[in-house]
């Protein structure tokens, strides 16, 4: 089956057995609502071609990984668009949680998805319940205290961060754990996909900061310059565009040169290759190239 | 050890485990804040009663259980507060952690605190790494969809609520998980145990209401009438006064009568005598019953 495919199917089947009788109808709808029509599912989609790259003799724990992995990352965006952080309306096109559902359900549909996706990985650890423990530990570490996303996020409540150890929590954490993750879930050692993990993690976050300034509302989804309206830091602001965007090459190409010698490697570099294009397209760096080659000749 | 101090030593733990150089600063303190000073802290005193009772052949996943339960509390008292729900300035006699940091930090706090939860299951389970599933299913089962405390919040946003559910999710379902998950981290089957949480709950969300209408505010920490004031439904007001006392009474008995006989029992039912008088002490139901006679002398 085609990996996204695998991901939508697995993701509904773990949201549909919450939504039975008895359960509150609004709060149900708010967690679909946060879930489906997603983004690009990039984090479940590393962890499913780890996992198989790395065998994925254990199918059922691999899709539970990449559910919890993706309902993570659906609550940090639930959370993060409510009125104290982003105050954002829509969200991938249409409106947020909060816009359609109200303040207080978005805050009860990110508590639930946490809830949810360490739920979907014991109910998915029957077969090989030894990898649990440790699988679980690693999404927990991509996620909470004191490096994963949710410390990212509160790093925009410090008087004082750096930016690579506000990005790295923010973004990289999650990525990183879906690399692990995906090894965990196939019963092999996470160490060595780690690295691919950390870089692309903090190639999406500054593909992000970069976007924010250049995008197009109607491309993203989301209102632009949001970092700088709301002041926090940026790759983008810190580096210039340019810089900026030669970054995100070298950490792309870092990204490729560390996937493991192994029978899934062309795949997954191609995956790498396809949303590094997806995210910061060849044509904009050209343009941006060609801006800056002709602002050095004017001056 | 005294439970009560192998408890806050066990809390103190896992969130120590958190409280490293790189960590966001102001995240852990918020989450130190959520945490100590604790209240009752009955639901992990529940789990590790109905632990002992089974044996507790495995103290650290007991520790670890009624740590996840207490996180798990923790952060539904802290997203409760929050400006969207309660709006509460106060919690436990001093500041709430919204009024201490601000609302991002605590969602944020909450949102780590589940994490950690999970987390320090999973950090427990070298021993007996088999009954790290159905613990942790236990457990998410009281917090999130569809029956969890998670759930029982969001029944406040529903246009229509029956009284029951709403109080069974709201709060019975972690005291339901606390019993279930002491046998479990003990090895033992919770089936026998859930009745006794079930009960205990609801005994404990009636306690609320009728605290709610009757306490002096210096009493409980936190501002009274609010559930009048916010329209939430309520046993003492459905009920009437004397009503809710009478229920009240006849769910700790049937929490009482429940226990299964084992050597623990004696112990069990001593807590749950003393957390129903801490919580309703007899003096307001005298009190109570006083007026209602009078009352009904004068008509």
């Amino acid at each position: 089956m085609d990996t996204l495919a695998r991901i939508e199917r697995a993701l509904d089947k773990a949201i549909s057995t919450h939504e039975i009788p008895g359960a509150p109808p609004r709060l149900s709808a708010a967690i679909r609502h946060s879930v489906f029509p997603g983004g690009a599912r990039i984090r479940p989609q590393l962890c499913i071609a780890v996992a198989r790259a790395c065998g994925d003799d254990d199918p059922d724990l691999s899709d539970a990984a990449a559910v919890a992995l993706e309902l993570m990352h659906c609550a940090s965006l639930v959370h993060d668009d409510l009125p104290c952080f982003d105050d954002a309306a829509t969200r991938r096109g249409r409106p947020s949680v909060q816009a359609a559902f109200g303040e207080p359900l978005a805050v009860l549909a990110g508590d639930a998805l946490i809830v949810m996706a360490f739920q979907s990985l014991a109910a998915a650890a029957g077969q090989s319940p030894l990898r649990l423990a440790p699988l679980l530990t690693t999404i927990a570490q991509g996620t909470g205290m004191p490096f994963g996303i949710v410390a990212g996020q509160a790093w925009e409540c410090e008087p004082r961060v750096a930016l690579a150890d506000y990005q790295r929590a923010k973004t990289g954490a999650l990525f990183a754990a879906a690399t692990a993750a995906g090894a965990q879930a196939a019963g092999a050692d996470p160490n060595a996909w780690r690295m691919l993990g950390d870089r692309l993690g903090e190639a999406y976050q500054v593909a992000d900061d970069i976007r924010d300034v250049l995008s197009d509302p109607e491309v993203l989804g989301k209102p632009i310059g949001q970092d700088a309206l709301l002041g926090r830091p940026s790759a983008a602001h810190q580096l210039g565009l340019d810089g900026a965007i030669r970054h995100f090459e070298g950490l792309v190409a870092g990204a490729i040169a560390s996937i493991p010698d192994c029978a899934g490697a062309p795949k997954l570099r191609a995956l790498v290759l396809m949303e590094s294009e997806r995210l910061v397209p060849k044509a904009w760096c050209e343009d941006v190239a060609r801006r800056v080659a002709a602002q050095r000749v004017a001056a």
